[in-house]
């Protein structure tokens, strides 16, 4: 079902998930285009940026972002075409991030906007990933938080998936031993061959903690967390001193529905962290560090100008195809960045 | 049993305690005093720290700090007189911070050994307390990894125990509201009658986690741990957005035999982290902060001077009471910093 101009599509949030979402989770409206008001704009969904952490503002339970409201569009970013404007700061046909959604047209007093000049025009889809919120995101949390220095190793969980083939290669850049983890061969084949990754461990081997072992024979000083679990299981007793953990999601967990049966794992966390004197931080790339963004921006550009990086975008055609497509990154089918052309080849 | 000078008793570890120690881990020996060799002095003890984690160096578990061999004496920082000396650093009579241990008298080839002089030395036994390692452990630990500003509030366990003590002064100077975790309501009322705490909060109250809530309306900024168990429990429900846990220590779980039964705490503990941004860091104030003791010495003193503290001292006589005792403080028997005056009142 393709875009058109007289019709706003948009899919709310039909009901609360309890563990998995469901497509029925999710439905598909329809509306007129909404009209601008005095400084306000009109903006037409080009690219929907999909990620993880929606799987949080679907629930009413505590979460770092608040809960999306049932029968509300689901949020995400965007990257956008401003197609009327009565702000003095756009002009039709500028092209912009904007925070509008799952939906064709959203209207904006331009004050949550940023708007996209110069290069990174060539490939707009990029000011969501690479020069945008996912490599934001790894580039703060590895370098700010794990501060890897050269020769340490540093392990990544979810290695291709958006945020993790990013962190991998600027550990590499840094001259770190750069660990993987991703989910089958193929992934793993590709964090190595194509990314640049040292080693890449398949999370569905039967021994994920002995492999892990073989494969960091000096202990790991920095493991990116955004997975939890399992992975999480085999990579702590491994840390070096001193070794450094930045929090950026909990994937495995997003779905579960109860407390995880015993034994409690708890004790033996909060030991590691004292013998071991282990950093653990979360952090929410936005709220503690949107202060910084130009400053990632201006290396980042020139890292992607050197052609120092390879990002891999999963592009999924279709706002209809959003719900499942959403579904099945939360279960690791996706291979890179997860993205919703809404506009299909024509924007 | 007293000190006398042509006999060294000493407490050796006897067997590794499976749990609890037992006095029938220790055993006492008498020995010749040591002759001191070329560039050697001979130490006579005069006071003994005990400390939490000492537990840990009697398993040779993965710990911090490594194990007491079997039939070694137990380890222990000591304040100490110079009784001979074959190095021109140290005359006799002098005073020294040591790591002597369980023990009447040392050699020493002076390289580990911090030489008492000024307003310490009308009271030796602080160098192991207010003005050592104790009070040490509580400045950098809250001040550098708790970094609490004025008006936050500061949760600190154990808190009538020689560290917890500090931490809580040391919050107040800094303005902060401050609420203690005590056992009993002896150790409250002192911990704020006399310490100068906010609230102090008896941790075998039924009902932890409610009062606690009520004493820290505004959640909690910084918890300063070194118990870890159910008062961890409590307080990581109420953490603030980026609070900050120094961890020094886990107490309630030293004597833990197996893993804690079910459920796995573990995934709420990560969530925690990951929506609340929480920095969670253990330390080891030698290894972390060595290099930092002269800022500290400097600070303390001054504060000292200005009859900024209170600290007590719960002084047992006797070496040969060491076993009972420092048993007894795992128990949370103690009030206050626990010190074996070997050397009797005229040292």
């Amino acid at each position: 079902m393709p875009q058109d101009k007289q019709t706003n599509r948009r899919i709310v949030l039909a009901s609360r998930p309890h563990g998995a979402p469901t497509e029925a989770n999710f439905r598909l409206e329809s509306q007129h285009v909404p009209v601008p008001g005095e400084g306000e704009v009109l903006l037409r969904t080009v690219w929907l940026s999909l990620d993880p952490y929606m799987r949080g503002r679907m629930s009413d339970a505590p979460s770092y972002v608040p809960p999306i409201a049932v029968n509300d569009v689901m949020g995400a970013g965007t990257v956008a075409v401003v197609e009327q404007s009565n702000n003095q700061d756009y002009a039709p046909g500028d092209w912009v991030v904007s925070q509008s959604g799952w939906q064709d047209f959203a209207l904006s007093d331009g004050k949550d906007l940023f708007k996209l000049t110069g290069p990174v025009l060539k490939h707009p889809s990029w000011a969501l990933g690479l020069l945008g919120m996912t490599g934001f995101t790894a580039y703060m949390g590895l370098l700010d938080i794990g501060n890897p220095q050269p020769g340490e190793t540093v392990v990544v969980a979810a290695a291709t998936g958006a945020v993790g083939s990013m962190v991998g290669q600027i550990a590499k850049l840094k001259g770190c031993y750069v660990v993987g983890i991703a989910g089958g061969e193929e992934k793993c084949r590709y964090a190595e061959e194509v990314l640049g990754f040292d080693r890449c461990l398949d999370h569905r081997s039967d021994d994920l903690a002995e492999s892990l072992k073989r494969y960091c024979r000096d202990g790991i000083d920095v493991y990116f967390e955004s997975v939890g679990g399992k992975v999480f299981n085999a990579v702590l007793p491994l840390m070096n001193t001193k070794g450094r953990i930045p929090v950026c999601g909990l994937i495995a967990d997003y779905n579960s529905t109860e407390a995880a049966s015993g034994p409690d794992m708890l004790p033996q966390f909060q030991s590691a962290i004292l013998r071991k004197r282990l950093r653990v931080q979360g952090f929410i790339i936005t709220q503690d560090y949107g202060h910084r963004f130009e400053e990632f921006f201006s290396q980042m550009s020139q890292w992607v100008e050197q052609e120092r990086f390879v990002f891999r975008e999963d592009v999924v055609d279709g706002l209809d195809n959003a719900p499942e497509t959403f579904i099945g990154m939360l279960e690791g089918n996706n291979f890179g960045k997860v993205l919703i052309r809404v506009a299909g080849d024509n924007p």
